[in-house]
């Protein structure tokens, strides 16, 4: 129905997550009527992307450079590193701005039941950088979930030889969240893990 | 924040309507992850679509080459002129599938408020068009609106020392629709429109 390039264009957004059929011909449409300098940027942006984009070497955090803007940064606190599963957790920290310390990106939590096992998470990278830097803490930065306790558990029993001060991510209500609609895991976590009030 | 690359493919995505910060920042981790073919068939497809697609010599559809494949088919009623506002509503009628006649697109419709008068949508095409070829009706397609009402009143005035039958897309309640949740208008418009019931 439609000519063969605007179809083209309407599956190559359909590739996309969350788009369909009708979102993907409204934006098909938006090509069309934009400014040709804004068409080049956005297709020249796209191609480019995967040739410039790789991981540090230090971290697997995202970067252009062989090393990161935050492991290069001579700023930040090196003795303290928050160990995340994906590099979107990187850019919620940063957004935060309350971190001032290093990250290890793994590739992912293990999940037995999916087939993800320790040595399918990159951790001797991660092992290797903790032996040959100085850590006074790290952090696990994990989602609360099983795959998020089983790694924490797992990297904690590989360091139990080091003397690193090993802390997780405090886990319970979220602020402004209504008691009610809280599920009871979170609930039995807010409450083992209660507060002194000072 | 993200590397310069991520930074602009995020703002790319922005360009488009509907994509905020987030749902930018996820689109753009997706082409990061997805396979380089579709990367650049996604790539190539935006970056051709203005080269490729230009309005139909005769009728104002999007095609790839002059003359488009709907004013082409032979097999079509040339005597029936439906008249609509943008390209995407040919492409609802063509989807609908009863529609045999042809089409013609208008640059929008005439909207005083908006500044958007008679001359400026591209009426000088429809009028040649009418006056070269022997139509037996033409129907407007227009949404109901002031805009809809007003453009379809001046161009049957232009219309009327010639005996092509003119009409409109029926106005009324939608099918399935509760009429509790009706508009008035609708309803009044449902009403003076009402059929007797054979």
């Amino acid at each position: 129905m439609y000519p063969e390039s605007i179809h083209n264009l309407i599956e190559s957004f359909k590739l996309l997550p969350g788009i369909g059929e009708r979102t993907a011909e409204r934006l098909a449409f938006c090509i069309l009527e934009m400014d040709y300098d804004n068409v080049k940027f956005f297709s020249d942006n796209i191609k480019n992307i995967q040739k410039l984009i790789h991981k540090c070497q230090s971290c697997n955090n995202l970067t252009e450079s062989e090393i990161c803007n935050i492991c290069s940064d001579s700023y930040r606190d090196k003795k303290i590193l928050c160990v995340v599963e994906d590099v979107k957790s990187i850019y919620l920290f940063e957004k935060m701005g309350m971190f001032k310390g290093m990250y290890h990106v793994l590739d992912g939590l293990i999940s037995p039941l999916d087939g993800i096992n320790p040595e399918d998470i990159g951790l001797g990278k991660l092992f290797n950088r903790v032996k040959n830097e100085k850590y006074q803490e790290i952090i696990f930065a994990f989602k609360p979930s099983v795959e998020g306790e089983t790694t924490a558990l797992y990297i904690k029993k590989m360091l139990d030889d080091t003397k690193i001060k090993i802390t997780r991510l405090a886990s319970g209500v979220p602020m402004g969240a209504d008691i009610e609609y809280i599920d009871s895991l979170t609930l039995e976590r807010a409450l083992n893990d209660r507060k002194e009030v000072e």
